[in-house]
């Protein structure tokens, strides 16, 4: 296993400020400057910002469709391996499992479904401009981390992936 | 479709307080005292609580299990029709779509992710005990509700559901 | 788990001939008069027809559907639960586990699948004027019947059903 | 979408024959000399076979695994991107879905699984030593087609492929 490159997920919502746009564009180019895989779910706003971000720096891309083909669920113009699931959100669980960690840009209730989803499988999560979330039973979540920069966001989700993969 | 009982998704964590399994026996109680059927994981904690309360107060429960078979993912003794899906916590997509409303009691990640998927596929919830989320846009959301007892949770669910039906 | 109902799945075509129809019809009934619950995928053709028998028959009735509701996924009439799963033909998986035993009338792609399914995780399947089937490695299945009543379908299906439970 | 290349799946068991093997190999290593992308199941048998071809012959491979991690459904050591999906044989839908042709080699219950899921969804298959299949209703198949060697099956879904795209 150690030979691949490791796979970082960004996720946000389809729709985005241009600030998250910005800021999921910046991630998208350090996660391919570490050499790193970029996997998002494949469609508009933070997803292909991230997307294009990792092109624009030479790195490669998979976009995990929710649709059932690339005319029904068209993905973004900088996706280079397309996905189709076929089964809606539940892509989501593809792609966090995909994963060795995940960067979250701003908040849809898409993305929540995908913040649950790494921490209930112990995959770290760090978040930018992003969800608050204080589990109910006050337990702190070593996992869930936040970042003030998408390069700071990078460099806490590749340790945080590294370590979990040793 | 209107001559079909209403059915309604408790969710909530396998493990979970004391007062959060009393609070979920009410909510099962009061879904069948209604005449509509219980949804639930199919597993322990609070899916159990509201599945017992259900089948006592002579209502009906439906299981939507992780696993992929009764031996492997066993469903807990107060299921009375066990669905087996075989993809993990995909699951919870298929008891959310299911649903005409949910109701939410405590909160773990897995929980998250279903309250997550229902708002996203807007399907009204209802929390007690839950987690406090506040959208990172500031947009109210409608859909999301908080109730202060087991009874007044499933009124408002209720409420919803049959308002989201007409 | 041994006093939950047998849950008994039957597949077939959206569309089928009206001798596939009379045949779904029952064994849709021959399963409720034994007490079992008939899942099926909710939809029309030999799913209605199967589901019809059954309720005619004074049975319980579960639709496993591909969509995410009733309103862009409708159940035929005679579906009394209805799961809605948004995984589109991968609720075939959800319908096949859900079973002890499949019963197959006629024979499309999704039923071919239904069948590949079933015999992969190792659940019995009885075919009712269906598809001729003969693994390229020429292995006898034993997990693979055919009958040529409704009646003798049903019977051999909850024989190798209650076996497998055992 | 014209600039992505072209996805080709290769479908087939777990454990296979020597000749099964080769055949696969030498599929994977056409499907790379033509600058398509092999996708699979990720595992052993045909899967490792056919990626092992695509890789040697300096192609990409995809790996579209049932379980929920690297640990838990190791890719073969010829997959180059690995997709974990968590939703069990339900990946089949993924792998089919994600490729613009199949290639069936051999002949297991997922594979026939596979063959279905893909003619459900209208998605052209060549077979080479695997399933006879005859639709019950004797209606021909004409996305469905046999090879007598790999290049012939290679040519055939590409031809296929690319049909369906224009």
């Amino acid at each position: 296993m150690t030979s691949l490159p490791l796979q970082i997920a960004v996720i946000g919502g389809a729709s985005c400020t241009p600030q998250q746009e910005k800021l999921a564009f910046e991630v998208g180019s350090e996660i391919a400057r570490r050499g790193a895989v970029l996997l998002c779910g494949g469609r508009g706003g933070v997803m292909e910002a991230a997307a294009r971000g990792a092109r624009e720096a030479g790195g490669r891309t998979v976009g995990i469709l929710p649709g059932e083909s690339p005319e029904t669920s068209p993905p973004n113009p900088h996706i280079e391996l397309a996905i189709h699931t076929g089964i809606g959100q539940a892509r989501n669980q593809v792609l966090v499992l995909s994963a060795r960690g995940v960067v979250g840009v701003g908040g849809s209730w898409g993305t929540l479904t995908e913040i649950g989803l790494a921490l209930k499988h112990r995959i770290p999560v760090v978040l930018l401009e992003s969800w608050q979330l204080e589990p109910p039973d006050g337990r702190p979540e070593p996992l869930l981390m936040s970042a003030q920069t998408p390069t700071e966001a990078v460099e806490l989700v590749v340790a945080a992936a590294e370590e979990r993969s040793q």
